[in-house]
């Protein structure tokens, strides 16, 4: 084990690109195949929500560094749908993929350290513990300290909701107090935590959500936050493109992560993919949906150093 | 089934009080009897969590109106800790108590909808299904959206974070954006939504999470948001008193409920109870607690009206 950023400095430089898988395992969107007989039954549905993660996790641990195994959807089944992700949780590892759990707990301190001790533990303790887990900044400095300070000790990472990647996001996060919205003084926070545990990568294990469908936000951000690593979603499905995103990236072509959950999670019902694979070679359109996405990365943004290509 | 805030309305003048007993079955406090032989074994130590929150609710269910577990001390023993709560949450409802799940989550849209589905899509679709749940603002007015809805449909609440109990929610909360502070600019919006579903009780299915810790906001907030049921947690253990929560409730003794969790789970190691019960007869000490809480906020509020005593 080693400083979280270290690892994924290492991992993301190993695969050559800054690619972050999400694992959105929505039943309706499931392959039919996958989806027989489960019905209404939530324990089936669970179970076929992880025999897709498993799938895709088969398909995409040779090429990219990480996934984002998003706790929604597996919470919607209920202990079943639990009992799923930490399967998947656990698979991943494996594979030797690492894990962003992408949960956005938060609570007052004393509960906060039980939301990080259940995702941050460590896998000894805990089998669904993550190598990373996002957090939400609306209850202030004392309800994230818990997930930073555990996350410290146990060489994992936090990332923290800066500036959201959903329309609505604007509504609060855009607010301007004291001549700076209200993502600026979030970033902040972060930035302080980040510098004062940066590890030989020169990024600290606290790194920052900020969405890609804001790319001068991206830019502003990425200048404003020297040592904060950022989870970057909203690439593909939600429309944000490799260039929107080349702003994350340091001169190095790290700094970033982007995340794509639908747009490779269900590439075979898209159409640029949909006639070649279809249903039935659903992970070979993931795969294919990687790759393309691995390419634009490549050509569009500073990470395209991480791999001659 | 009706309105959740009629429903709310209804239990809190059956049963005479505005009490809410939070759940935080935290191991490590447990009376010793609970605790024996689950060591380091989560399976265990989750187990005797369920154990210490089914004694709890049969000493407090003839007593008060609703329970509010919080989540994330089932869910740091992982999924035995889902199951934990799953178990609670029925044996709760069997018990006729209302239940308030305290997970303050949230994500963009089409995630917040699977959340949604989790916690408030009625218990034939899911066992762990609540009465109500607590959410996160930070992702705005789209993010609130998915909750707002299935709540209305399904005869449920949700309470938003507006004003934290905890000092640290100051630093973003307290932050003044065209003259207001953030969370007057989430009041609105809750507002809003309240406003757009009242009950016959006169508020809206959609609550705030306003902190006893603040009696002057409380007191601000309860003027500017008349349809908006208020959850106010901090009372004991954090350091607000009947008096500090007065202002919380309207003219006839509704509109507020007042949580207590750790004064209450673990009244027997306190003070002014420990001498009295002790660990042996912990079920009494929650029980005394209650009562007194009842007695102070019947005393020192306008929640007195709602019974005679």
């Amino acid at each position: 084990m080693a400083h979280f950023m270290d690892r994924l400095t290492e991992s993301v430089r190993r695969v050559g690109n800054a690619v972050l898988v999400g694992l959105d395992p929505r039943f309706a969107l499931l392959p039919d195949a996958l989806k027989k007989d489960a019905a209404e039954n939530p324990e089936l549905q669970a179970r076929a929500c992880e025999r897709f993660c498993h799938e895709l996790i088969d398909v995409v641990a040779p090429l990219v560094a990480a996934v984002k195994p998003q706790v929604a959807f597996f919470e919607q089944f209920g202990p079943p749908g639990m009992e799923a992700l930490s399967g998947v949780v656990q698979f991943a590892r494996e594979k030797e993929l690492l894990v962003i759990v992408d949960g956005k707990r938060n609570d007052i301190g004393s509960t906060a350290a039980a939301y990080a001790q259940a995702w941050l533990g460590g896998a000894k303790q805990n089998v669904w513990s993550g190598d990373a887990l996002t957090v939400s900044p609306y209850l202030g400095d004392d309800s994230l300290l818990p997930f930073v300070e555990l996350a410290g000790e146990q060489e994992a990472g936090v990332f923290v909701l800066v500036k959201t990647s959903n329309p609505g996001g604007a509504m609060l996060q855009d607010l301007v107090a004291d001549g700076r919205p209200v993502y600026r003084h979030v970033a902040d926070m972060v930035e302080q935590y980040a510098n004062g545990s940066a590890g030989q990568c020169g990024y600290g294990h606290v790194g920052a959500v900020v969405g890609a469908t804001y790319p001068e936000q991206l830019a502003e951000l990425r200048q404003a936050m020297p040592h904060t690593w950022f989870l970057v979603p909203g690439f593909g499905s939600q429309g944000a493109t490799a260039a929107d995103v080349s702003g994350a990236f340091d001169e190095r072509g790290l700094g970033a992560i982007v995340n794509s959950s639908r747009g490779i999670n269900y590439a075979f019902s898209q159409p640029q993919y949909a006639e070649e694979y279809g249903a039935a070679r659903w992970q070979r359109a993931s795969e294919a949906a990687v790759l393309d996405m691995i390419e634009q990365l490549r050509a569009e943004t500073p990470a395209g150093q991480l791999s001659p290509g």
